[in-house]
């Protein structure tokens, strides 16, 4: 078989911007294998794990906002990526999910490591290419090279996403004699040149004119990366126009002066028509999914006369059931616009002033309640949140497990500005954030810490299972022993199924992982205890640390029972 | 929602003779959960991760020979199950793949835990099943239930093979105020009556001719259950026709009598013309994969005139490249008939012998050697894969994880008719082998012995992560810190990369994950150690026992090269 096609794959992939390859043992991939390991700009590693080695790399394009390459053998090897595929597609996060496969009429002869490979992640891929087994005619090796670089462009345009390359190959699959692999420099890549979107003046004047019109705007804002370039826009907006800007903690609006960081804890009880008080006129979202279940309730009862979405590119969720118009532009583009919309003198702001000051007071009143409340009950998982987060250093990554951890650091909301929130929340699974945050740690200076429960913990132990630096990981583990969460919810709280068939109690503790991994572990059980261990839990370390709260399902939640009861009860 | 329909599944399951389910943890999936723990008929687990639930469901339905269920929350969790769906897809295995859905309406409007779940396993499914999400109207409940019997039906029938029944649900999930659960005694079920194939006497005629014409007949028995059907038949055909039968471990027709069972071993040198001398006329297949890369290459190289292989229904491999026809009867009625062959008294047999005794002259030097190598060299893998599996108790399961160990085992063979050999096959993945091995201690009364690498045992660490009892789980892990397969194999031998991107070494030892899940701990590193040992971990116990051998890939491989080359050197 020729192979240079095939070692032309890391230069495209190269030529493309492309530096990171996170691959899992083979041998029918080798040749894949040995042109990313040889090629002198991109950075390999290998997990054997390929559930984890596939959201490693999701974290990796997470973090450096560029497509990872996957590289795997034939097989069930490709099926373990499918969770992480899944999230990367729901996340909008490009990933080249390159796999080997046997040649086409080698499928379905009972040789090993053989499925049926070609369009293996269904719905969950923006597109599946096949490569040509045959590469001997030039027809096929331009073939070849255009669809990578077809594969490269399809991930990155907006909105991003993984795309898989199926590529079947014959033996022999290793160099003769150990032969220098070649990369042909001159080889040819389409680049894409991306646009810009905006809109013509005459729908901005008709947006504006609307705009103007309503006195009850609210601006909500879903999963998103940290975007600079929006904190000013919006803050003018707060500060001028005063419309409340809602945001969860993944949606990275914390750098925006007066946000609404708390709406999933204040919305939880609807005191004196508080509800229908907040109920706005004009509606505008952005971004990716949100958290707040409270939210999103709000609103699909309050429902706005009108609800604006905007985005770019892709499909558009309906998510609080009132959208009634997409804009397809950059939210930057959008805001940025809106900002400078100049309210005429006469115009009677106090409407949407009142409306604001709802939402405001509201917000204050969580805040200080979170900053009063804690010392009065035993010291469990929702404080134990609070001060991580608190004591989270400048400049360092916060990512949150699914489940209870997303959910306890969204009441707590986040302050500091130069911190990152990461989430799955593409899929919300709990199936892979440990190795999501082990992606980032491999390429990012930064420290990553990791808020998790038990659950997601024990499930993805396996992205501590190779041979890589990690010492920028921190890993804060709630340990309730159990799915608490499904004491929290309503319904199976009073089951007798609740512990084994719901909760799923469990009894390990991460003592031995650590031991196992060399990680450096911290216990803590004491309130008395938690400010000295969170000041050595930071400090920098030649190796990863994990401070481990063990804690109980029933204190937690009477704490948070306690908690929203005392809310409730504020004047 | 009308969650009578939804109950109903597991009353429709239990009239079908299904006894077993395995659950993950979940709220979406509580209506499905609830009706399958409070069916007094059905034994349920819950299981965590879904990876190893899926993997686990299929080893009990692999022990059962009846379908298994799974039941799982919606979003990933379902993905989580693929790498199993595939194996048991390939191995023919029965699998009732229940996931719960948000109802349609709710797909991509980015709530959590939401894919698109319809069709999710692909081409790796018999059948994906929907069920409607309004169940009210009468016909409705009919589609709904007519759906289940259909599904477990197609799962059943041969060839058998997991099927998905996707259930959209609607909030509440919970029976309210904790009401009883009712399942419908009288619900009408499909039930399917299977027949038996045979040939018309015309065709057993003519196929009855053409078998008494060829002077070298070869069978070859794929990977297969125990079928005692088969023993007598085979026995009779070698005895009185001197027809040598070929099967790997995993066709477990070691009962068989004077079976070919190390041509994995002798078939690896071509001296003085053997492969030729191999070369059948007509050769007759049945059952699925066959491990051994050196029968398939001989056969590939040297095929028969013929080539039948037998196989009541579903699409059939080309595995030797020599398919001629394809024979739609069980092995057992073919093998039955044609073991009574009267072959006429004038019948020169002599040809026929003469080829037998080719095939058994290997065979016993191979035994002989395997009996008296091993002494001589250091102690290494392949000795004590041999020691573990002569010492394997009666009426015990022997199962093998892919890459080395399934090899090694092979290479070895088995002699004791009353073990039962279980391998995955079907995708020959190294990732699910300790699941699907805890599904058989969940279900069965033996003792199960896992033969494992390193890779394959942590790779799927997680099976053990749960609260059932496993003491008739025993582990026999060889642990040379790295993919050893990859050594062995020519090609990435000599690479640079051999040791990060192939072998992929890792450090751990089964040491803390005994510690961790409580199981006894033996670590073996002294031939004179491992009689002891065995006895030892063999022993009856209210834990599972690991006994770890670590050992060196480097020193594995000069030992497996140098038994070649003893081989080759008999006279």
């Amino acid at each position: 078989m020729n192979l240079q096609p095939i070692y032309n794959i890391a230069e495209i992939c190269s030529k493309h911007g492309i530096s990171q390859a996170v691959l899992s043992p083979g041998s029918r991939c080798a040749p894949i294998t040995l042109a990313f390991t040889r090629h002198p700009k991109i950075n390999c590693r290998t997990i054997t794990d390929e559930r984890v080695a596939a959201f490693i790399g999701m974290g990796i394009a997470q973090q450096l906002k560029k497509p990872t390459v996957l590289v795997c053998t034939s097989g069930s090897a490709a099926y373990n990526y499918a969770p992480a595929v899944a999230e990367a597609f729901f996340q909008r996060i490009p990933l080249l999910v390159i796999t080997a496969d046997r040649p086409p009429e080698w499928i379905d002869q009972l040789d090993g490591q053989t499925i049926r490979q070609p369009e293996l992640y269904g719905k969950h891929i923006k597109k599946s290419y096949n490569l040509p087994v045959d590469l001997d005619h030039a027809d096929a090796q331009w073939h070849a090279q255009r669809l990578i670089s077809e594969a490269i462009n399809t991930a990155e345009e907006f909105p991003a996403g993984p795309v898989h390359i199926n590529v079947p190959l014959r033996e022999p699959f290793y160099p003769k004699d150990n032969a220098e692999i070649r990369f042909d420099e001159n080889i040819k890549t389409i680049a894409e040149t991306s646009s810009t979107k905006d809109l013509s003046s005459r729908e901005w004047e008709t947006l504006t004119e609307k705009w103007k019109k309503f006195n009850r705007i609210l601006i909500i804002g879903g999963q998103n990366n940290v975007d600079t370039r929006l904190t000013a826009p919006l803050s003018r907006i707060i500060k001028e126009q005063k419309i409340p800007v809602v945001g969860d903690i993944i949606s990275n609006l914390h750098p925006v002066e007066d946000l609404i960081r708390h709406a999933d804890l204040f919305l939880g009880q609807d005191k004196n028509g508080l509800h229908e008080s907040l109920q706005p006129e004009l509606m505008v979202t952005f971004g990716n999914s949100t958290i707040s279940k409270n939210v999103k309730l709000l609103l699909r009862k309050y429902q706005p006369q009108e609800h604006w979405h905007i985005q770019a590119g892709g499909y558009v969720a309906d998510t609080f059931k009132s959208l009634t118009r997409v804009i397809r532009i950059e939210p930057e583009t959008f805001f940025k616009k809106v900002a400078e919309i100049e309210l005429p003198p006469t115009f009677d702001n106090q409407k949407q002033e009142n409306y604001y000051h709802i939402w405001q007071i509201e917000e204050r009143k969580s805040s200080r309640l979170l900053q009063t409340f804690f010392p009065q009950e035993p010291f469990g998982e929702f404080e134990f949140i609070r001060e991580v987060i608190n004591a989270l250093p400048d400049h360092s990554n916060l990512h949150l497990a699914n489940s209870m951890a997303v959910r306890y650091a969204n009441f707590c909301g986040l302050q500091n500005p130069t911190v990152e929130v990461f989430a799955n929340r593409g899929t919300s699974g709990i199936d892979g954030s440990n190795s999501t945050t082990v992606g980032h740690c491999l390429t990012s200076e930064r420290l990553n810490t990791l808020v998790t429960g038990d659950l997601a913990f024990f499930y993805d132990r396996n992205a501590f299972w190779h041979n890589y630096d990690m010492k920028n990981l921190r890993i804060v583990l709630v340990n309730n022993h159990a799915g608490g969460i499904f004491r929290i919810i309503n319904g199976p709280d009073k089951l007798p199924e609740l512990e084994e068939y719901f909760e799923t109690r469990q009894k390990l503790t991460a003592r031995l992982t650590a031991e196992e991994f060399g990680f450096e572990y911290l216990h803590c059980n004491k309130r008395s205890k938690l400010t000295n261990y969170l000041k050595e839990f930071f400090e920098d370390s030649d190796r990863p640390k994990i401070l481990e709260l063990e804690t109980s399902s029933e204190e937690n939640t009477a704490t948070l029972k306690a908690f929203k009861n005392t809310f409730r009860d504020i004047k």
